[in-house]
């Protein structure tokens, strides 16, 4: 068979499949996570084993340390798996809500309610988490899932999805609106991609590269996740006292992730009090600097180690401690280099005036504007979502992190006694 | 220049003046309209002669009468485009709008808020209406236009755009928000669909070929509108009073657009009685029918003409008075139809059972459920939003017609007082 013909039957099964789910109640739905997670923790042992079988692949293969540590399954995270699916199942039920409701001057009642997608596919890296967490999501809001995993971590995913199916079998929900996508071949990746018809929307999740490879090939509808060059810009009227902490926050307290910061903005007026204490700060806290002339300058008379800023350092997402260093003539400027090279994910501003801020608020065309704090609060979690399938980075549907609701899509009721139009 | 310079040229001129539209105030957008439509129809002689010049080659290459009519401009029409611009006008402002907000534990105020997606694309056909249609939307929704018409109708778009440009003079609104796309060469086209970064979002408006074209070459994200195989499904509990008036309003009130119905699907417990009658009244409302076998029995039994309906009939959207006709077993058998050959637009039902109604609505995966009424109401000045941009036929970001909202996105304000990630 080939990659299309796999994909295809995949996608029609679980569509099928999802008309149980379409047509499930909310505590069908949570009944089944709980399930789920039972079903999760009482399989520890095998998952433990499945994951070693790939640990050892990954060993003989030299992954990376940190892959590898990402691939990893332990006890204490199957358990911290397990008891995601139980947040989620707390979760408000995102089907069914009513978003608008009129009734029309010929008598017709209109409503505009929640509906899930049907299918949806998620592309991801070897990290077998993201196969239930993403399941999870993906039942609680009424959608049935096509998961392509990375092949390295196809073992653990295996199971994760057998124990899953396993325990929708005592629920009224099919076990067939889980699908494992094969991972051995990357053309099933290209067909998840290109399944017009079959599949509602992919959602990739991991490397730049990855989410590059997904715009290029897809022509099913999909929602970007993730590519993050972050600023904080430092206004003329900024309190220094809270900027220093906001910077370092934003830069230092997770490097890898999506919402840390990449590049320093410093308005030329605070620049000569700001840019020492804030390069020293930086450099004390191990992070290598890249600063255009005028803070090397800086960095050159305070005998702080600095590179001279290329060209690639300003879109470059490092996510390790490096970071680009600028100052900039006015408000506008700091929003001309943002839209130059930002990813529009999250943006902050350090101010303490109004109107500056509502101007950065207003040009600064991301998901989430940080106004006086770090830009590392852009999450799920800590936005109180409660969980998060991913961050989207682009306009269409759901921008910014990305919970139940972003999951579901909604359809028009209209309902009448026989009316027609004249 | 190429194609791809003309573009990205234009959209960055866009992008700039669209800084004058994001900081605009809702009163200075009203005021811009209102400019708009003076000016529209203070030039109606001029806009007629240009017209007259995109008519006489249309006439000289004898473009098919319908489409004549579509290009066609007269004193009543261009007055009818300036009244539409006040009509938007005077709808609510859908930007700025709070849809969530909320309070953290750590202090941290949080608000997502509704803003313009930037830069739109409109791909559209020789109807010069649509380029102050679309504009005037997209001024309203703080959006800049990049309007790619028709090349035959390139004079009627050419005065369009330079009379709204002149009215935007009146304004602290940046002419350069409007911008038409040179539409002599197609190459404009694929430049607007693949200018990634640049264009924010392209929407096309046409016939189902021009749709298929922007699916497939598209890398900035698209809204799909319009494909529209819309079925009437008559229950085995339908009130045959209703259902009658109903079919033939689906399909005869206006049959070339999208929420026309092409396929009547007739449960067997009601077909003996409905059928006959059915058939007979779309036959003297000059409808051509394709029926399937069951159908054509009861055609051939009251001599009513009648051809047996092939695969490709199931399919097609006619957009004449033509109509397939099919006998079902169930309402699932009606959603099987359904989801087989339908294209997620609007599906009616007509039924006295509430439970059959939930089971259709939860199933029929379509952007309006019409039930007891004509399929012709997925109208978005029907439904009351004033204006409407294009139905949108995909479930990512705005699902059936589109107003002011579903041309804006949203971002995340996060506001604190220097507050870490700990």
């Amino acid at each position: 068979m080939t990659a299309e013909a796999v994909v295809a039957e995949l996608a029609q099964k679980a569509r099928k499949a999802g008309r149980t789910l379409s047509t499930s109640t909310s505590a069908e739905r949570k009944a089944a996570l709980e399930f789920i997670a039972q079903a999760i923790e009482s399989s520890s042992a095998e998952i433990l084993t499945a994951n070693e079988r790939d640990m050892a692949s990954a060993r003989r293969e030299n992954m990376h340390p940190q892959m590898q540590d990402r691939l990893l399954l332990t006890p204490e995270r199957i358990a911290g798996i397990a008891s995601g699916a139980r947040q989620v199942a707390a979760l408000n039920d995102p089907l069914g809500r009513t978003l608008r409701e009129s009734v029309l001057p010929n008598g017709l009642e209109l409503k505009q309610i929640s509906v899930p997608f049907g299918v949806i596919g998620m592309v991801y890296e070897a990290r077998p988490n993201v196969t239930v967490d993403a399941a999870v999501i993906l039942l609680a809001s009424g959608n049935a899932a096509l998961l392509r995993g990375s092949s390295t971590a196809h073992h653990s995913n295996e199971i994760f999805v057998n124990v899953m199916k396993k325990a929708l079998e005592k629920t009224n929900i099919s076990p067939e609106v889980i699908q494992l996508v094969p991972s051995a071949d990357r053309a099933t990746t290209k067909a998840l991609l290109t399944a017009r018809g079959l599949v509602d929307l992919v959602i990739p999740r991991g490397s730049a590269a990855l989410i590059r490879m997904v715009v290029d090939e897809a022509t099913v509808p999909t929602i970007e996740t993730g590519a993050g060059v972050c600023h904080v810009y430092i206004d003329e009227f900024a309190d220094i006292a809270k900027a220093l902490p906001i910077l370092i926050n934003s830069k230092t307290h997770r490097p890898s992730v999506c919402n840390a910061a990449e590049t320093l903005l410093v308005h030329k007026s605070v620049a000569p009090t700001f840019l020492p204490m804030a390069l020293k700060a930086l450099k004390d806290a191990g992070v290598i600097l890249h600063s255009d002339a005028t803070a090397q300058k800086v960095a050159e008379k305070f005998t702080i180690e600095s590179t001279l800023a290329t060209e690639s350092n300003w879109s470059t997402e490092y996510g390790i401690l490096e970071m680009n260093v600028a100052v900039v003539d006015s408000l506008d400027a700091a929003i001309d280099h943002i839209a130059q090279y930002g990813t529009k994910h999250t943006e902050a501003i350090v101010t303490e005036n109004k109107e500056n801020a509502a101007r950065f608020i207003a040009l600064s065309d991301c998901a989430a504007v940080m106004v006086n704090t770090s830009t590392r609060f852009t999450d799920g979690e800590q936005m109180g979502f409660g969980a998060e399938i991913g961050i989207s980075n682009q306009k269409l549907h759901a921008r910014g992190p990305m919970g139940l609701e972003a999951m579901t899509t909604t359809t028009w009721i209209v309902t009448g006694d026989g009316q027609i139009r004249s």
